[in-house]
């Protein structure tokens, strides 16, 4: 692949504590809620957003990439889930006609 | 508003540093991408997801509780920028017939 061909894309990586896993700080949450006077708010769980850019030959190399980083780096598959976002930053370099 | 009434609308605060500002946990991350032998990925930046059920008279209602908790609670407005996303887990009580 040349630099001309590459696409850079957005990808979000949004991991969360699983069900039924304990979450400090979703607790502290709720609990922060009654000294603002907020109400009606329940089921607060705290995750990470890693926001990151893939240099790639297509979106599906992308892909590729993100899921590995998702499921090695990010997040912890024994108590985290995680779902991939594309998100509409995503932008690329136009290539040289076919 | 009575309970048969209420809404229990589900959302999640993104919350990023805002360009600019030092991202520890960013460079961490693309510190370690070498170590497990991936690319093309840059730009790395860590935030926060948080999760969360409103109970509301309606998603107008709801959107001002999320609003709030996410800009008194949630982010520092001087370091972070949030985005507020409605989610498809979403769902309603069916009410009376009006």
């Amino acid at each position: 692949m040349t630099e001309a061909d590459a696409v850079h894309l957005r990808f979000a990586v949004n991991v969360r504590p699983k069900d039924g896993i304990l979450d400090p700080q979703g607790r502290a949450v709720e609990g922060s809620l009654g000294h603002l006077g907020i109400d009606g708010v329940s089921s607060v769980r705290v995750g990470r957003r890693v926001e990151l850019t893939v240099t790639a030959a297509d979106e599906d190399a992308a892909r590729v990439v993100v899921e590995r980083l998702a499921a090695e780096l990010l997040s912890n598959p024994l108590i985290e889930s995680y779902d991939i976002e594309a998100l509409g930053g995503s932008s690329s370099l136009v290539g040289e006609p076919a």
